[in-house]
């Protein structure tokens, strides 16, 4: 009997080949690389016991057990999206703008992580050829989404306070002329501590922003929609404790600001500018400030699009992990994720400094080396002369991984649109998941590749 | 300023009216109702112990606490697989025909409940007008995921024993002549005791239709894959203690088999058939004989789907719950869910001869009422006299759940194809998730509405 063929969707043929699959695949094949590309989260600082407790206090009480352990609704637990309105609302109004906007229950959805969110709204959005603006570069992850549905990036300056709003109203200026207005459908922004630059969108352009959206959309007479990814809020440092453009001193791994991270001031959302609630959805996750494995995402969204997205998610699997749900909501009124939040915080402030510090001791002697300086987030974005590529297929990548054994994620996966106008010489260098030794030797290592290469 | 309009996807539009969301709105908006229309489980009988056990022994050992916490693969959990492996296998083995076929941890894939797998698969394989060939009737949700990709559903007919197969070939026969052969991705059949019927497939169709989907792959030299939704194939209760078509006299809710179900003969899957692992994907779930709360599904796959389905579900949430696979992966290493799946089988077991008994006491003098009597699953398939209608805007529905406060499914989701083909006279009732009494007084008012009908 011959072999047959399968006939794949198309949909199919767009997911294939995503960088991430390469990436993790490297990391399998290579087990004994430092590395500085995955996005996974510090393990050390893992929520043991806050989760024994909250299992504890959910499975102790039968009735409530028992509806942890029973499906929930595709939207997700009411409970839960409770305590969400509080932990949204409190945010907020402790921002440096109080808030004039709040959000209700029924204004979100829970999602197994942000991911399937993004995921959600792109197949709730866009058909192919649809038109999605991103800045560049942007989270590589929601590049692929947007190619899985068959919709085109168009990547957007950004500058250090973020995607760069002169130049959406051009491009949205040029696409009215060429007749092209109608395709788009999205704008997405990483609105805090940008993966990968590590860089805020400046209060000032959140309000731009949505009103530039809401012009548009009046233009054209449907909605260009904002999705405002916030995975990154919650983790918040402050000004790095030393570092070439810091005014710090070093002391030490200890940071002036310590235990006090909370309260730093914080800007308000994008969406908390959308009054009219009818344009931005914000999209939130306990990923990164609680544990990934968990797996709880949620997103406040017009009611129209989350009857949308419900419906859609209902035929893909009906709810996320209701008994998850169930621990968040838990861990919320309890305080304990708060607590641990900030312990979250105060364990990356220490790795990102870390890094800032390596990078100093490692890099600051090469000409055309120069990085960003994050205020949070898991990322230092590390940009080399522009003559030097970083990619997968670089001389660059192949030293890192084969001699020096550190990897990194090659920084021109974080640009959409034509493969040939992606920048080449960028690299996201994590503090996620090493410990600060671990940083320093990574840093090390990835210098001597850089040098080899120079 | 006026209000902007949105432009949804086509996938969206696919995606609306699911009728298992007005189903869900009429569970709200009609809280007295006594359900027998819910797909739940037995909320006496979810496993309250076994998860406080199973989260402690996951959650004790740091190094596995932290490792559940963390970022999981796309394709789950290593350990879970592993499990799968045995656990699948010893199945096949202990089967009434000794299976010839092993699986391996590769050829595994978790995802959030079987239904994600079943959405993936969809996507992975159909384009819009493919088609994809379903029983008549069969599980309607999925039939919902075929219309939100655009595919058509092709309903063939059924008996006492499955899927018809002299039907399917007809079918095939026909979609050659009619030049639509090519159009053909995919066979679904629910091959134990399939939602709404109850019904398995017979032990001889399932070696005939792993032979015809590779007769016809070959034919048109691409795979014609047969997708097994095995979602009930842990609860079996071998035949009725009492019934009209029972041999066995009542014994109060004392079935003859108690306590050894675990033993009772069952037939190798479908998948078992495939000795090539070219064509049939299995799909399980631990939501219906351990807890839904949790949505640990998992499928069984050729490995080229494999790599399509991680594909896709990377972009769509990069792995489901990590935490929940270890979770499983210790009650599956630990024995506890064998255990609790025996506690599982023996409580529907009773409620199933408590519908059934109900089914007589209340119906049976109901001239052309007639209903299966499964020996598994959660459902009753009862059918009316032709002429009499059962959808949401029947006179019965409105009466049964307006009138005497009970609700069901009506048969007609559950026919795929044309509206006006689809046969109406019949409805789908779930003994999940009442308690026997509960089971007693929804029949007797189910019976009131249909004689007030008749």
């Amino acid at each position: 009997m011959s072999q047959t063929l399968t006939k794949f969707s198309q949909r199919r043929r767009w997911a294939a080949d995503q960088a991430i699959s390469f990436l993790m695949q490297q990391g399998v094949e290579h087990p004994h690389v430092v590395s500085l590309a995955a996005g996974l989260v510090d393990p050390g600082s893992l929520p043991v016991a806050e989760a024994i407790e909250a299992a504890r206090d959910v499975l102790s009480d039968d009735l409530r057990a028992r509806s942890a352990l029973q499906y929930g609704t595709t939207q997700g637990d009411l409970r839960l999206r409770r305590q969400l309105v509080d932990y949204h609302n409190r945010l907020e109004q402790t921002s440096t703008l109080a808030a004039s906007r709040t959000v209700t229950a029924d204004e979100i959805v829970c999602t197994t992580g942000s991911q399937q969110l993004l995921a959600l709204l792109a197949d709730a959005l866009l058909d192919p050829g649809d038109i999605c603006l991103v800045a560049a570069p942007t989270y590589f992850v929601f590049l692929g989404v947007l190619e899985g549905v068959g919709a085109r990036a168009i990547a957007l300056p950004a500058d250090e306070h973020g995607l760069r709003m002169d130049a959406l109203t051009a491009e949205l200026q040029r696409l009215e002329s060429v007749g092209e207005l109608s395709r788009v459908k999205l704008i997405y922004v990483v609105s805090e501590f940008e993966n990968p630059t590590g860089i805020s969108l400046s209060l000032e352009r959140r309000a731009e922003l949505v009103e530039i959206a809401k012009h548009w959309s009046q233009r054209r007479g449907e909605t260009i929609y904002v999705l405002e990814d916030a995975a990154y809020r919650e983790l918040h440092y402050g000004p790095p404790s030393w570092g070439r453009f810091s005014t710090c001193p070093p002391t030490g791994v200890t940071n002036s600001n310590d235990g006090h991270v909370e309260n730093l001031p914080h800007d308000p959302s994008v969406w908390s500018f959308d009054v009219a609630g009818d344009t931005v959805i914000h999209a939130g996750t306990f990923s990164k400030s609680f544990a990934p494995g968990l797996r709880v995402g949620f997103a406040l969204m017009p009611r129209e699009l989350r009857d949308a997205v419900n419906d859609l998610k209902g035929n893909q699997d009906f709810g996320s992990a209701n008994f998850n749900q169930h621990l968040l909501a838990e861990l919320l009124a309890s305080g304990r994720f708060a607590t641990h939040a900030e312990e979250v915080r105060a364990a990356y402030r220490i790795k990102r400094d870390a890094m800032l510090s390596a990078a100093d001791e490692f890099f600051s002697d090469l000409p055309g080396v120069s990085w960003v300086h994050p205020h949070g987030g898991l990322y230092v974005w590390m940009s080399l002369p522009p003559q030097v590529a970083t990619g997968f297929d670089s001389t660059l990548f192949c030293r890192a991984v084969d001699v020096e054994q550190v990897m990194y994620v090659p920084g021109e996966l974080c640009f959409g649109g034509p493969r040939e106008q992606r920048e080449r010489n960028h690299m996201r260098l994590s503090f996620g998941v090493q410990s600060p030794d671990g940083i320093r030797e990574g840093m090390r290592r990835l210098s001597r590749a850089v040098r080899a290469v120079l």
